[in-house]
């Protein structure tokens, strides 16, 4: 017996974290951790009220089993996939998120050419701490614009423009925020989002503050669906409403051609929400493939995105992890975290014997635990 | 990237706690926790034997997701109501707890003026340290008395009859305490109420000790449906039966136009009865709005209010959070939680996509953590 | 606000344990695991293997909730019920445990004092301290003899004819037994029975050793339900077969008349056997009142007496617990443990409107925190 | 009362571990942890990802409950079966693992005494650290020998060829690695396999080192079910597919006579892979006798391996455990473990009322703590 140890495969040495480096993304999320402001660190971790929808996003993962095919008798997997008309390396979005200066001074920028780098398709925050102008200026691969509704409709039909304009491919026109969630982690740490004082895309408009008390001054609590039809009109791009959960309301998105993106803004407006995964399959049924669904939510793990993609969606979207990649690396933490999630999904594709991502059908998954006699 | 933060909605600043002050119910509870002495505290808090209906209470909520509506295109949320007759700015009331001086000095008035001031119905305990003609002439807000029936029934009929000249709007008959649970708690602290040596209501009366051990001296254990038809009519003012767990007994209670209080008086008589959140359905579903529902028990949150309403409840009842609010801060104790849970029901309605209560329906709640691929 | 306090039931203060006093059957254990030596608590608390039905028979009442019924309009709850011929002042029996002088020097004779003091039918153990003859000369209330079938069935007669010379009026043969599991904490302790080397019933019987190793010498492993119909022609008492966890046994025991005892032997023979309370319902359907249905396994309050009830049993036996009694206070002891158990039933009923014991019906007992919205 | 204690069971003295030594399978793991250098244990002890699965192996049999007969009259059990034409004492397999030199010297041929001394099978890994030819020249009990297809063919029917030559009776192609899973703890510890470096059977092949960097260089990702049929065409004995949890995969290979191991490679590959006794049953019903069906993952008890059997298995194999033996106590440490949970198995056969494996039928088994009042 010998305590010598060879590497199984020097090929992967290269590529593959060793000692202290990250091995997944929990890992990435420790390193954030030891080196983030704690407010800041508190304002992408938590969520509304008690956090249990932030919990359950995640659990709702872990109650789920995989029950692989054998002896497929092919080689490799490929995660290659087309979104609203974009082909792209893997159906691993980057899930808008405020206030990139935040958590790197790279800001949006490294976080476009970390997504680049991997393939991964990023949504650019209405709150981001760069313009449009500047990201779409630096970024190298494809990217989408997620849009707050501003109760002045001159200045959202605007801002749709200049992100079209600057290369977005698609409008995520986020329907879930009527008022925002309190968090009261950032209550406690007395953390507002600098975005909130300035945000570089409304540098030039003067914050109004004449409304209600759980109302933003700036974003129109009275968005309707006449509202995404007047924006795709305005913007000439696709749209998605993102932060669906019913699926009556998947439904009618899917009739009216805007794609549906599966979210409850991570926990971070109204606690109890139900998990984006339970809500998954009921919605997949109804769009029946006529647009592109898109999930986020919890996702940490290949097995994640196997699951979500084998119970109905065309592509996944991390928000956390990929913040958590930007604290610790800049734009190289960005491309490394969603790497380490597409050789996870590369692994548990061939483990469950899937060569392409329609072989992810939802047979595949099983209740965990459910056993019957 | 700055660690400089400004306030997103400064007009929040002004009426949302900050630091150190109690951000939700269970902020007022730690607070409590530290200037009640431990007896009164424990009574409180305690339940009757191992404490699982209490705890079954606060989870019932906790295995509620929501499916908020989106793009419902209004504002704002309104949660006026009307409960046998009495405008309500909220459907949040005050259940009824025994001997309001143990926390505060100013006891029931203090409680009252809370209530008030935060639009909220306050409920008079039969057993309360001030007399309903005190509470009365002090109440500037709508209240009900919660009556005990006692031994002696021309005592009972004086009771209800002082609280209605007194200007109760309705008569709450608890119908679940036949005999006081065992608290043992209270037991350990050697603690018992002062009230049950001179409550006030019965000051002039001479409490009996000549019956069996498990039952309090005063209070009936053999109480039936017809003393409620009695009590009715020796008031003159609606009659709401509190403690209804059974579906059977709400039905009776509605066939007799008696509100139904749904409660299992917050766990402290008989362990293990069940949660009232999971009673409320099938006691909505056979009272089908022809009287009042009112559900108590576990509600800390704006959108453990929103569940309640939406699984059939016309209003619900807080117990200890307002207790702890009187211990904390008196009259603007009572205020401040009652304030936080509307303002976070407010909030929750907003993101659910009601306008109003009656936009909260069954379909906003499904279980949560269940999936079916 | 004054910290005085008055007590509410004076009455209660005599007969109600008070400060350091046991209040419940958890306060006997913890008073028993401080007096008795180490291996004798953990042969009374211990279950074979991983102690998981050990575990499973306490909770199985703890995921069952009680629906209680309001407005009943009767006075107290009474108990008394009768047994296969016997009255008896309450459905609580004591579950034979071998060798009470490991827990106190009174041994059984002082186990059925207490017992007849709180009006509690005893089984005495096969393997007593002390013989039959000696425990039925002091006995002065009802008893039952528990009879492990020898190998030696001469043997056997002889010990059922004594038992019912000495008084016993039925003869519980336990059917679950036909090995002894493995208990391992007797096995880390070291410890063995006194009873199993010389038990005072069978001190004139040598006990062979040429059995296989995980047969006991004594015990015979190869029982039939023809045995059960021989010892009953033996004794001319009612046979009981306690063990019984499947319908079509029960049903089997039902048919020929003999007594049905639901048990796991308080998990201590097969790990994982199902919890008692979980396999009554099924059993008390197919006996359907033609025999009595005792169950014993995890019973620790009131609440639980009246769930099994509720469910089918005639009456529940206690082991564990009686035994904390005898070992923290002998004869007085296992009457208080007796009488708190009586006591938090009689008021559990109450609470539940049941007058009694007919109106313990399964309609009363409902999963806890299963919700339908 | 009487500290002194005698021995129930003299017999069962010598054969029984006391004091220290280990009495249960989880003792023999305790040893392990102790004597082995975290590397090797934590190969050993580690799964994929976040060992969800090596979990739910375990907890699924902790989720089932036993309902065993009574009074079966019969005496003792026998685990006495016969597997693909090999009569067996017992129907505990030894699974396969790589490697036994990094946990005791003896390496696999102190594993081979072990096993037959206990009457069990044993299952030789393709990467053991002595070769097919080294083990067979010095079992004397039955084994099998499993197989890795080789990306060269040529190697491999050599290998299967070597393997029948030295005595293996049957082939388990291992069909649930395409690619290996991620082991975090290895990679944290630096750890790499010896025999991946250079494994005793394959010690005369280059490793290559041009594949993808989820693949391993030898291990081929493309195995089909033709390459069952020709391995078995060229080593001439039964096969049997390792790795199947789908229910049309067994019925495949069932209907191609290839026996089916029901595995996930003890979570060491694909995490969240379904628990292994959770698949068993849907595999068994489509199987339905045909050819054998083993089953792995999570037996620690001899109530589990009487639940598998009642659940569809032929026979159970354990990897972990007798591993732990092995570093314990080389030969003789892997004959314990064997022992140890046979004598279990014995025990809860008699105890549930079986006297043969046939007896052991699925109305034994339960979900635990489903309760329908």
């Amino acid at each position: 017996m010998t305590g010598t140890t060879v590497a199984s495969t020097p090929q992967a040495a290269t590529d593959r974290p060793r000692g202290a480096a990250p091995l997944n993304l929990a890992d990435y999320r420790a390193a954030a951790l030891k080196i983030l402001p704690t407010a800041a660190f508190d304002y992408l971790e938590g969520g509304a009220a008690d956090e249990h929808t932030v919990r359950w996003n995640h659990e709702a993962y872990q109650r789920l089993a995989l029950l692989p095919r054998v002896l497929a008798g092919h080689v490799g997997a490929h995660t290659g996939c087309s979104v609203f008309g974009t082909a792209l390396d893997s159906p691993i979005l980057l899930a808008p998120a405020a206030s990139h200066r935040l958590f790197h001074p790279g800001a949006e920028a490294a976080t476009a050419h970390g997504a680049a780098a991997a393939g991964a398709l990023m949504t650019v925050s209405t709150f981001s701490s760069q313009t449009v102008e500047e990201i779409g200026a630096t970024a190298t691969g494809p990217w989408w614009f997620q849009l707050y509704v501003q109760r002045d409709r001159a200045l959202t039909a605007e801002l749709v423009r200049r992100a079209a304009a600057a290369g977005a491919r698609a409008c995520v026109v986020t329907v879930d925020t009527p008022v925002t969630g309190v968090r009261e982690r950032d209550l406690r740490n007395g953390f507002a989002l600098p975005s909130h004082g300035t945000p570089a895309n409304l540098a030039h408009v003067q914050g109004s503050s004449t409304h209600g008390a759980i109302h933003d001054p700036r974003i129109d609590p009275a968005v309707g669906w006449d509202d995404l039809e007047r924006l795709r009109a305005v913007c000439g791009l696709p749209v998605l409403a993102k932060g669906i959960l019913r699926a009556e309301d998947a439904q009618r998105a899917a009739d009216a051609g805007f794609g549906v993106w599966v979210s409850n803004h991570g926990g971070r407006n109204l606690d109890t929400a139900a998990a984006t995964l339970s809500a998954l399959p009921a919605i997949a049924e109804r769009v029946a493939g006529r647009v592109p669904v898109i999930v986020d939510g919890g996702i940490r793990r290949g097995t994640d995105v196997v699951k979500a993609l084998a119970l109905g969606a065309d592509a996944v979207a991390i928000g956390r992890p990929y913040v958590w990649g930007l604290a610790v690396g800049g734009a190289d933490g960005v491309r490394d975290v969603v790497q380490t999630l597409r050789r996870e999904t590369e692994l548990a594709m061939a483990l469950v014997g899937a060569a392409t991502l329609d072989d992810l059908t939802a047979d595949l998954v099983v209740p965990a635990g459910v056993h019957r006699p």
